[in-house]
């Protein structure tokens, strides 16, 4: 994958993640039940079709699912050092649920330093850059806000019968242009934009899928409202991780009768990358369709660069705490207690993270059952508690404080993403009795949190052969009582590195069909190096295109019309729609004018493929307007006594070559 | 994806294609039945396993499938314009079915020229170089072969219950190390090495998979026997592509009972590209593990270059003849006649074609099927055979002279493609009437194509979007009579132009496990452009990872064996194993190097995710020791009294950091 960006320096790569996609524009819809909110929003213009008889028609624009928030917005001028503004600040106040107080004081050691000199030394130092506080909150949002006393989680929200801005920020974000679809009938059906296959979820009936559907079928309606966003967060079957001190974040739902999510992984390491490469990831990632971002940050400046991430993310974020609990014991796994781990929870839950990873599930008696296996433990989070679990022999402490962290989580927010630390690390480890015994206990940390208010989603593997990822699938929701499952990818296959986006894209598609509601990335670099932005890029757009092909095959209504919109674009020549209407405009031209770099060329009724002399699309043209002209329906053709016409035909233009 | 070969000119790219992979060695493997027989074979040599503690295990080497020929063999000193060795003459004269004669002269017509004198001059021309005849036959090899009485097709032969050298062949290419492993068996065990799942072949039982495995199960067997390959040809499961005159080419098989394999498109166009080039592409992608290679060139000098790439190819070639024919009536599809097409068939077996694309199931009544398609009709030799249908509102000659092509392809051995020309070229228009009206009509010409004793397989699409793939392969399998099916992709989604060898790489891997016998591979130019050495690269890449997902999923015994070999390089930090036994060992080492290119991180036990102060795999480790020392086995952890171990376990090294 080429990023032409990538290749001309750093500048160039900051303002691309700004630059506006070609022919878009960013459109906003608002609410209805809450006015104050308005939907952002991404509508592709299209150029007119014009057919080889000259006749031309208008083609609507096509709006799209769009995660970059107001830096997708030309208006906005905001910078990093600012932050973006607070959304949603006014209308978690205006609950009257929360308070302000002085929160936790920010120690050396949240940034990896013994002392404060130590830390004042850094700052100093030629690394510098690594560790600049960031600089933007305003006076009234410096202290941050927690529970006074019930739950403010939107699952809590969502039981009393609420409906909040957020679902119905949500519920608009879903539809997309459905309602306006709807209006347009006419047009659509004459441009076949309406065409949409049956998704799974309707066909429990049908004799080639009768497997899982039928047990656990999805619940897709055909229009997303407020209340069915409310009901559905309400059974735990889809959560709106946002944390009360991210106000800065949009909306969105990770939940399997929705569309399937995308996260992208950035953090610094003790090896490379720093703050700046790292918001930039962040802003990037999120520019090519990002629904989260997980921090994986270790090693120094943990809390300045989440800080910097946060203030400046318009999607929620995710982190796993006892990355940085281990960083304030020096990484001796044997020294974290529960106190250390608590501490970094309300740390991050007051900074604004949006959703934990925690591996209580990581149990002793589940630790030796990893010896024999071909690749143990492979999970971080897993490895750490592991550790911590045998050097002391006592069970995981965070299993057994698992309703104090509950308590945390529901004062701020915080959603759940209950860890797999014993996820397979390999084809050969997959779907093992330490990975299914694990999973069950995921089951039973979701209902202890559900019963606190809190939302929870479950991760999963990992490394799985295509035949054994649908138990995965089945196993979770049954165990875990359909809460939402997010897993990375799985990898199919464990013999292509510089592969595993693809290896591991077959495994993301096939599990968000079966249910998955957010697959995690994998980009080009996984199991041999740190991704850059191009990992990140092409990471993100395998990613997104594994999503909407799950999204496809689930049949979530409208999905398929920017395929649609697509298709018709190719079939017409007209390039620069095709390009624009896809994932990645920049390298579709990129790889276009490589072969045909005129500029005719994108207007031209031909391709590289055939050349100009002979196109197969233009002899179906020619069919459809024969068709079309002797008033030919599909099945009548020959009734109709073709015999008669083919020779008007031959006559009409029976030439393939078309005139260069 | 970046290939350090391309970057550095075209001489360098050429050298690529002959460089050996890196800690690889040329084995060859006798026949028993057939002692003439040497099959290649790659063997990946491994470094030794170094635990933590000091031990030192050797670590047998990984034979994998070869595509590349004597170009793989670093012994042979063979050129281009020389050709390969006729390695099947001898096994093909031997039989005593065939005769030399006087073929079809080469006409200018055949190369697109109106007459000698305009082909002359454009071999003068400035182009000179895209008109070079082929100069190495052999004057025994300047005729042809052809049947003198009965069919010469591996089929026929099968029939009769003859093992053919080419039978032999496969089924020791087939089989890879499997004797070898079980001699091997208690280092094995040891090394985990001989860790398999079970695929879904004898999973038919599994309450997860009671799809159409119940219907069409697979059926591989522990070791592929010669018989096996017989009875597999005879029943028409599998074909093995081979015509007389190709007698350069290894044999392989395509059949769902044994490995599954993968096509690469390479050929010239009006537009762009050389001989050269193509011959270079055919020996790139033999390389990478193209099992076989289409011909598609169109525009001039298709004979010519044909000629190159069957002479210097190691693999099966087909082509679709309507191609050429189209060629010579100068693009008018209404000029086709019978006797053209009849003309060039036999142009092309002569020459040594190994397969044919026919699309002889495109019926005048399922043309108008196609007008109210979202893209019509996208198959090139579709269109053609449509619109010469429509001209002359007659049967598709190919239909009406059905017998007499099978004739043809029976006394050379040329296998049948029979050619889905209404593939769906949209999701839209995926598993539509016209599409699967051709396929009963695909079952009907197969049928009639064994009865000559001829090789059938099957293509099929082309854009179906997830829960609708498996509906293809059911079909094909029940009304085609289980011969092997053939598929572009199939694209899950349309919305990503310039990743569709990743759109189309998800749809493969599934409808592979399914049980399709061969994945036409799709390359990052897709519907853009033509792909340029790299893009075949990658395109080869993705298809053999999903192939070998596909293996995994059906379970064909020892597939797993290279995936555990290589997880097991990555769990013990081997990383120079690690990056040799993938697929593209020189990319997976390219990524590794851009974030720590010191030599000495290769050996490390450590990776750039983490960094040198921590690693899970290195706790994984700890608690593998951990268990072996205190001879702990899975489930009785608790039960042998942990508690009192874990002190030992703090004092052994509950150091998480690793000394640097």
């Amino acid at each position: 994958m080429i990023s032409p960006e990538e290749t001309t320096g750093a500048a160039a790569t900051h303002d691309a993640s700004l630059a506006p996609l070609p022919a878009s524009t960013r459109v906003y819809v608002e609410g209805q039940l809450h006015p104050q909110i308005r939907v952002p929003m991404r509508e592709i213009a299209l150029s007119d079709t014009k057919s080889f008889n000259g006749r031309i028609e208008k083609n609507e624009a096509v709006r799209v699912y769009d995660c970059s928030g107001p830096w997708g917005d030309p208006d906005f001028k905001g910078t990093p050092e600012e932050g973006l503004p607070a959304l949603r600040r006014d209308w978690v106040l205006a609950r009257g649920d929360v308070e302000a107080y002085d929160g936790r004081e920010v120690q050396p050691q949240d940034n990896g330093y013994l002392t404060e000199k130590h830390a004042e030394f850094a700052s100093k130092s030629e690394r510098a850059n690594r560790f600049v506080e960031f600089p933007g909150l305003t006076a009234d949002r410096r202290q941050p806000l927690r529970a006074t006393g019930k739950p403010v989680t939107q699952k809590y929200y969502a039981d009393q019968g609420i409906i909040t801005a957020e679902m119905e920020y949500i519920a608009i974000r879903e539809n997309m242009r459905r309602a306006k679809i709807a209006d347009l009938a006419a047009d659509i059906v004459r441009n076949n934009l309406d065409k949409q296959h049956q998704g799974s979820t309707q066909q429990a009936a049908s004799p080639y899928t009768p497997s899982i559907f039928g047990r656990f079928p999805q619940r897709i309606p055909a229009e997303i409202t407020p209340e069915f966003v409310r009901s559905e967060v309400a059974a735990g079957r889809a959560i709106i991780p946002l944390n009360v001190n991210h106000p800065e974040c949009e909306p969105m739902i990770i939940g399997r009768n929705f569309l399937v999510k995308i996260n992208a992984n950035i953090g610094n390491s003790a090896v490379a990358s720093s703050i700046e490469e790292e918001v930039e990831k962040m802003r990037w990632a999120t520019k090519w369709g990002a629904d989260t971002v997980m921090d994986l940050s270790t090693g120094k400046n943990i809390h300045a660069t989440r800080e910097w991430i946060l203030r400046n993310s318009p999607v929620p974020i995710g982190t796993v705490p006892i990355y940085q609990a281990l960083e304030k014991v020096n990484g001796k796994a044997e020294d974290l207690t529960w106190e250390i781990y608590r501490d970094t929870l309300i740390e991050q839950a007051e900074q604004g993270v949006d959703y934990f990873t925690i591996h209580a599930g990581v149990l002793l008696r589940f630790v030796p059952m990893t010896a024999s296996r071909m690749t143990g433990i492979v999970s971080r989070g897993g490895s750490i508690m592991a550790k911590w679990c045998l050097s002391h022999h006592k069970e995981n402490f965070l299993y057994t404080h698992w309703d104090e962290i509950c308590d945390i989580c529901a004062a701020y927010d915080v959603s759940f993403s209950i860890g797999d630390g014993l996820r397979p690390g390999s084809i050969a480890d997959a779907n093992d009795p330490a990975q299914f015994g694990e999973l069950e206990v995921q089951g039973e940390l979701t209902t202890r949190a559900w019963a606190k208010g809190c939302q929870v989603m479950n991760e999963g593997p990992g490394h799985v052969p295509m035949h054994m990822i649908e138990e995965n699938m089945a196993k979770q929701l049954e165990w875990c009582h359909e809460a939402p499952f997010y897993t990375l990818g799985p990898l199919t296959t464990d013999i292509a590195p510089g592969y595993d986006h693809i290896t591991s894209g077959i495994g993301a598609a096939m599990i968000g069909w079966y249910g998955c509601a957010m697959l995690c990335y994998v980009t080009p670099k996984e199991h041999l190096g740190l991704p850059n932005k191009d990992d990140v890029k092409v990471g993100v757009i395998t990613y997104k295109l594994a999503a909407h092909a799950a999204d496809l095959a689930k049949g979530h209504p409208g999905s398929q019309y920017r395929d649609n919109a697509l298709s018709k674009a190719r079939f017409e020549f007209r390039w620069e729609d095709q390009f624009n209407l896809g994932l990645d405009p920049v390298t579709a031209r990129l790889y276009h004018d490589e072969t045909l770099p005129q500029d005719g060329a994108k207007t031209a009724h031909f391709c590289s493929m055939c050349g100009p002399h002979f196109c197969s699309m233009k002899i179906s043209e020619d069919v459809r307007q024969y068709a079309a002209e002797q008033g030919i329906a599909e099945d009548d053709a020959l009734a109709q006594g073709m015999a008669e016409k083919s020779k008007e035909f031959a006559k009409a233009g029976a030439e393939v070559y078309v005139p260069v």
